[in-house]
């Protein structure tokens, strides 16, 4: 099989035996589709790639994770899981809880989760309970019940998460011949997945996989920037629901990535994601959920401020940035159809179809 | 790069030229995915793995062909496509002609079209135009208009369409190292993609690059099912709105991979496409869009009849089945909400959670 999953194709960095029965929905080995429009809008000197995470099972880059936790959730003997979710985290754990014909119970924050996310929670058939509160208590009411309970926790502080994450780098390193991007842009929310990425880079330079490291770039949502802020947000708010959070697990390790590697955490506004949602879809064809377009309104905010125009490419004449795309637009349905022009209905018949498209008297071959 | 797209991964048998400018959104090298419950469930001499189409860029398996019709287009000079759409279709001619830089409109029945699908075509730009008629309907209506404009015409009757969907055969036959499995299931709307499958069969076989034919099981939905009938129907009606098709434009094509390949084009009721759709995502973790579920549904009815009691595997000991799923589910969240149990609303306090999981007094660890 060419993708037979991602603990599979990289087994020898993951934690696992020979005996482990791999819960797998052959996820991972996502398309890298080069950006050329894009990369000319934004900044003359970039050569901008786009990890198109959304083409994972179920649409997001959360299955990396969840084919690890729910694995070792299965051998560790668990009979059920349960997680916290702003969508995506939920739709994995109820699919993959699915495959390995354990209980799932997913705590969203009601009324926040984008359409797609929460129909596939529902037909994966987990327990899906929405609480009168936000991402962040729905997290830390899953935290005391999984301690309380033999139930697996399989959030991202769940510590196989990051494992089954950080494989997103080693294909970037393995789709580039071991070189790393200068510089690799992505959404932060929970920041479980910058976390995750800087130690893939890390691992496959220190096994002798790759040759070097990327600047690492993430933007939060301006009304949910707790880290750029540098204090947690009580009540944030964003339209790109998949980085809504206002107290990220993974605070720490994502400062750790920014300094390490000498990068930046910055925010974008809403505006902002928005403009680059609608830009990667009309202009280079891409559906992404709105989470991942901040990668992108990132990459333009720093350009606007001159933040590439001193920085010198590590191999050829472009600066290489890899933006990851977290989720597929197909997720989040009402935000496309609010930002899109109305469709017209007409009659059936050549004329009024000829008025409505407008397209004949502007094309020639 | 692993994934460069379907044209550069199979370009010898594919109509292009060293000078061709090939527009990819790196579509095709999507997952297949064991099976082990559903062939269980279904008949113990099955061995059936899902081909995971709804993995491709924009969802659904209609990239493969679109990548060739809009490169095909544009190398012919044309500044604007068009087709009638139940959805998929118009979601990949928007985002490859988005991609390309050049314009798309797209014809939908009114009503009739999954909420994603839509969400698609408008969000890459295309115009789009719900016509008071059927799919049948609006089929002509393209038809006529591209007739007697300069606009590419870009659904099935197109025939790049077919060169680019003949590349699923292509990897099935290479996953599995040249032997075709014994059957191949999959949905029957515009016939489309049954003929393309054959196609690339047949043309693997003649290259040496395989060394066997499956046979062909294609099923229509009940309540719209020409083929199966014998005739034309004015108002097909089926809730796997891809399949929605009276009046397929690959009838006859789809008879001759039946009839060559020793097959059976049958036919399943709405209730047995929903029990199949539901089985596929709570035992296996995969979401697909209804119209997809109609290939499992389809093997449960035959296997039902007793079809494959008297069947001999080519190789091995268990009768290799690949399912197509040709959309992800994620296409068409309205239909999984109304298919599941419905999510509880409880405050956010520990009791109140334990309550509504309903999980912690019947899993022992």
């Amino acid at each position: 099989m060419r993708n037979p999953g991602l603990i599979e194709r990289y087994r020898e960095f993951m934690p696992v035996s020979d005996k482990t029965c791999i819960v797998s929905l052959c996820e991972g080995s996502t398309p890298m589709v080069p950006a050329y429009k894009l990369s000319a809008a934004i900044h003359p000197r970039l050569e901008i790639w786009l990890k198109y995470e959304g083409l994972n099972p179920t649409g997001s880059f959360k299955d990396r994770g969840m084919t690890m936790a729910i694995t070792k959730a299965v051998e560790d003997g668990f009979k059920a899981v349960m997680c916290a979710s702003t969508g995506n985290t939920s739709a994995s754990a109820a699919a993959y809880a699915a495959r390995a014909g354990i209980r799932c119970a997913v705590l969203i924050p009601e009324g926040k989760i984008a359409m797609g996310k929460l129909s596939q929670a529902m037909i994966h058939g987990a327990k899906v309970v929405q609480i009168r509160g936000n991402f962040d208590d729905a997290l830390k009411l899953v935290r005391d019940v999984c301690e309380r309970h033999p139930i697996a926790l399989v959030n991202s502080v769940n510590p196989y998460r990051i494992e089954g994450q950080k494989s997103g780098a080693f294909e970037i390193l393995d789709d580039f011949e071991g070189e790393a991007p200068d510089f690799q842009s992505m959404p932060v929310g929970n920041a479980g997945n910058i976390t995750a990425y800087w130690k893939g880079y890390k691992e496959y330079l220190a096994a002798g996989r790759s040759r070097s490291l990327p600047i690492m770039l993430g933007f939060q949502a301006a009304g949910s920037a707790p880290i750029v802020l540098g204090h947690a947000i009580d009540n944030p708010q964003t339209f790109a629901t998949a980085i809504r959070i206002g107290n990220p697990a993974s605070w720490k390790q994502a400062e750790a990535a920014r300094d390490e590697s000498g990068g930046v955490i910055g925010m974008v506004t809403d505006h902002q994601i928005k403009e680059a949602y609608k830009l990667l879809a009309a202009t280079e064809g891409i559906f992404c959920e709105p989470a991942s377009a901040a990668s992108v309104a990132g990459l333009q905010k720093l350009s606007d401020n001159g933040y590439f125009n001193d920085k010198t490419p590590r191999v050829g004449s472009k600066l290489r940035v890899v933006c990851i795309l977290t989720g597929h637009g197909l997720k989040d349905p009402d935000n496309a159809i609010k930002a899109a022009e109305a469709p017209m209905t007409v009659d059936a018949e050549e004329g009024a179809i000829l008025d409505a498209i407008g397209l004949c008297e502007t094309v020639a071959v």
